[in-house]
């Protein structure tokens, strides 16, 4: 009987995720191929699916069965996929039910209304024009977060990205980060690293080549994926079996790469989620942190590292001969590699990119608790920046405008950028102590072995567990800043010998 | 009170409606964007997707909206906006309420099993494989048009493509029809036209290009539309400003020009639909025989006129210089126009393609009725295509087995092509009739006249009139074979003399 009716549960959930799936795909399409003059009913369409999910999430129909279920859920083993789906789909629901329908639609049709005065303000450097939005924004953030009960109200926000996860824990762990950060990229930036190799004209079809050549060694299966390019990458699946990459082609510069192997990473994770979670709220990963550690790990530790670019090198030599012939493997890598404090988080390299980030989480959580104001921002931003990294910020655009996040009203969603990188190299130091010939391997371009890990390891299992389980599964423990400020210590410290 | 539960239908609908769309969006992306191997997963998004519009159109809640709505609906004009969404409205969900979800279902099933059997059996030539699978698709057919009362079976079968249509009345048309056309196939096929210009070596950027000259042409508004190459072409629309047409690039012939230009006479019937019923299911043209007058107005009427190849052909011309260097306008002219009895009803040209039509319906309306049952059609099949077109089938591969149609159970379609074709020319004639020098506009390439006239006429009125309602108003009486007779006899025998 109980199997029954979690077979109701299961197509109930299955169905919704299909409509999930549907406006994942619809915001893709917003994106790659889209006529620009559709944009506004796009989000419509956009809207209703989000109300017809909400609905389904929200039914009575759902709440009974989840309740029937609590035997059947009390039967079976915590790790168990159906234990998982009842437990998780309860926690999704429950979070659902806390926020007053009204105050979900004010802040999608404020971020909405904001989002047009955002673009406006940056591209006309006007802080004033785009400050009362972000008060509604910041204001309505408040309201959302008083539906919970959480030690702090930016913990409410910060669970929305990483649930579970405390702001005291990443105030600490990002404390010591930003203790270990400063010192190192002081003295990163005073060294001079020639990365004019990687300027100069790259025609988009050689660029689309070449990371077709990086993306072919990541081992998606066949006709699973496919890659395009857009404004702002970012990647999407719509079913383990249906990945879409998104990258950017830009032709001054060859950095493009890199945004390919960041999705990939990102990609392969949702690729890889065990079949069985297919058409369910558990087919994706647990959360941004773990997705970032994801990403970062391809970019950096794999993508930025000399024995990938050994066997990878020669192929980009090959597409761009002028570009390249006359540059070693060792000036590359050099070049991909140099740490340079600058004002734009989407350009900044892997040890600076860190501060940038502590730089918002800290403001996020003055802005929410009330301590700053909208209005005070651009003083404090330009403070910290060069506090921070030693940079002066010479106007708002390059400053406080810079990122869309609070145009839509997104508050506590940057931490997990930092949090991915720290977690990134938590888990390549246990995936080494498994394969001590890692590197061997990617010096080959084969990343069998380290995708064998992580799929056994952490991509099959999805969102079933707590991204708070998921991590002590697999690094045996919490956050842990270390590993990553001794990974730059070295890289940076070796450099600099 | 009334105008209060109106927009509360109207929201309703318009929520519907974005469901659809994003359905009608998923499949476009299977059939040009999506991972070959992600087609199980988007079955089930579709079946989902489908299953929800299907609940939300047989609820009480709608049904209650359109049993208050009745006053109000019988206050307003019939032609308003207002009443027109309410009758539809009424109308749709009635045919819904008609068939059981369990039948639906079977349908559905029984299509999804006998398509890939198909595929099969026109690869191995293999007719006694699928005939147990068509079997089932007719009786569930049987079955479905047993939900309605009609005058005969077939009626309710085309009633979900033509509302309204009666068989007796295709019948009527037909029997004219091949009346007319035996005869003058007959004659034209013993000419000699020289069309080896349209056979050779095509590049696929190069009919891109050609494609892309030939639709902007069209008069698109800006950003509203894009074009992809699949395997077999269709248009699609998911708001009247995101219009989505697909074509084919042959590299060993040109005719992929007027694949698009077919798809693009469906989407310009799409795209200028009044911007009022945007939401709404009005939002689409009224039915796949005026769609496909529209579709082929623009292949064949403007697409294969001399008027219009005397500007596009210089073109074609500076696209393809060493194909069409050498050929002369009329000779390319004739060519495009050559009439010759064939196998293949999608490589037909314009005077033998009502041929394969009425071939199609006579088989459909027999296997309903169970006059004929689907073990003898490969040989009725053969008896036919040799006294209709003259042509002997080598095998069901070439016979029978051509369409996708009967393998998704899909009868009662076929016919609205052919009267697709009668209804474009007694369009034309009118619009001849209202704009004399329609085809001076023509021979400089511009479509703005008969668009406008089109626009005002057909249009924009979407689905709000039934398809009898929508062409009384647009030429003033019902459907008539004679302009069409007209038409070919003309063109042909100016060839002939």
């Amino acid at each position: 009987m109980s199997e029954v009716r979690y077979a109701v549960l299961r197509d109930h959930l299955a169905e919704t995720w299909d409509l999930v799936k549907l406006g994942g795909l619809a915001g893709w399409d917003q994106q790659t191929m889209m006529p620009a003059a559709a944009g506004a009913v796009r989000a419509r369409q956009l809207a209703t699916v989000s109300k017809v999910v909400h609905e389904r999430m929200v039914s009575d129909e759902l709440g009974d069965l989840l309740e029937e279920l609590r035997p059947y859920e009390e039967s079976l083993d915590h790790d168990s996929d159906e234990a998982s789906l009842i437990r998780v789909t309860r926690r999704d629901r429950d979070k659902e039910l806390r926020v007053p329908a009204e105050l979900r639609e004010e802040q999608t049709r404020a971020g909405a209304e904001a989002f047009p005065v955002w673009v406006e303000a940056r591209r006309t450097n006007d802080f004033e024009l785009f400050r009362p939005y972000l008060e509604r924004n910041v204001e309505l953030r408040r309201r959302y977060a008083s539906c919970f009960e959480a030690d702090e109200p930016y913990d409410a926000l910060l669970d929305d990205f990483e649930q579970g996860m405390k702001t005291a824990e990443v105030r600490k762990v990002f404390a010591r980060l930003r203790e270990g950060l400063v010192p190192l990229v002081a003295e990163a930036a005073g060294q001079d690293v020639d990365d004019s190799c990687l300027y100069g004209h790259f025609p988009v079809e050689k660029q689309r080549e070449m990371q077709h050549v990086l993306l072919a060694r990541f081992g998606f299966r066949e006709d699973s994926w496919r890659l395009d390019p857009v404004a702002h990458p970012f990647a999407a699946s719509f079913a383990t079996s249906d990945i879409r990459m998104t990258t950017r082609y830009p032709e001054d510069e060859m950095r493009g790469v890199f945004a390919a192997m960041h999705e990939g990473g990102h990609a392969l994770y949702e690729h890889n989620v065990d079949p069985a979670l297919e058409r369910t709220p558990l087919c994706r990963g647990t959360s941004l942190a773990l997705h970032e550690s994801q990403s970062r790990m391809f970019e950096n530790l794999v993508g930025r590292s000399l024995e990938w670019w050994s066997w990878a090198y020669p192929e980009l030599q090959g597409i761009f001969p002028e570009q390249f012939g006359g540059v070693s493997l060792e000036e590359f890598h050099a070049a991909i590699n140099k740490v340079q404090p600058s004002l734009i988080r989407i350009e900044a390299d892997e040890a600076t990119y860190s501060l940038h980030i502590i730089l918002r989480f800290e403001l996020e959580q003055d802005l929410i608790a009330g301590t700053v104001e909208p209005k005070d921002l651009p003083e404090i931003w330009n403070e910290r920046m060069h506090e921070y990294l030693g940079v002066s910020v010479p106007d708002d655009a390059h400053g406080v405008l810079q990122d869309v996040h609070w145009s839509r009203g997104t508050i506590g969603y940057f931490p997990t950028y930092a949090l991915g990188n720290v977690i990134s190299v938590q888990i390549w130091e246990r995936v080494l102590e498994d394969v001590p010939d890692l590197y061997d391997h990617i010096a080959r371009g084969d990343l069998g072995p380290l995708r064998d890990w992580l799929r056994e390891k952490l991509w099959r299992h999805g969102r079933k567990f707590t991204p708070r389980e998921t991590l002590e599964r697999v690094v045996g423990g919490g956050m842990d800043p270390e590993p990553y400020l001794r990974y730059l210590g070295t890289k940076l410290g070796a450099r600099a010998a």
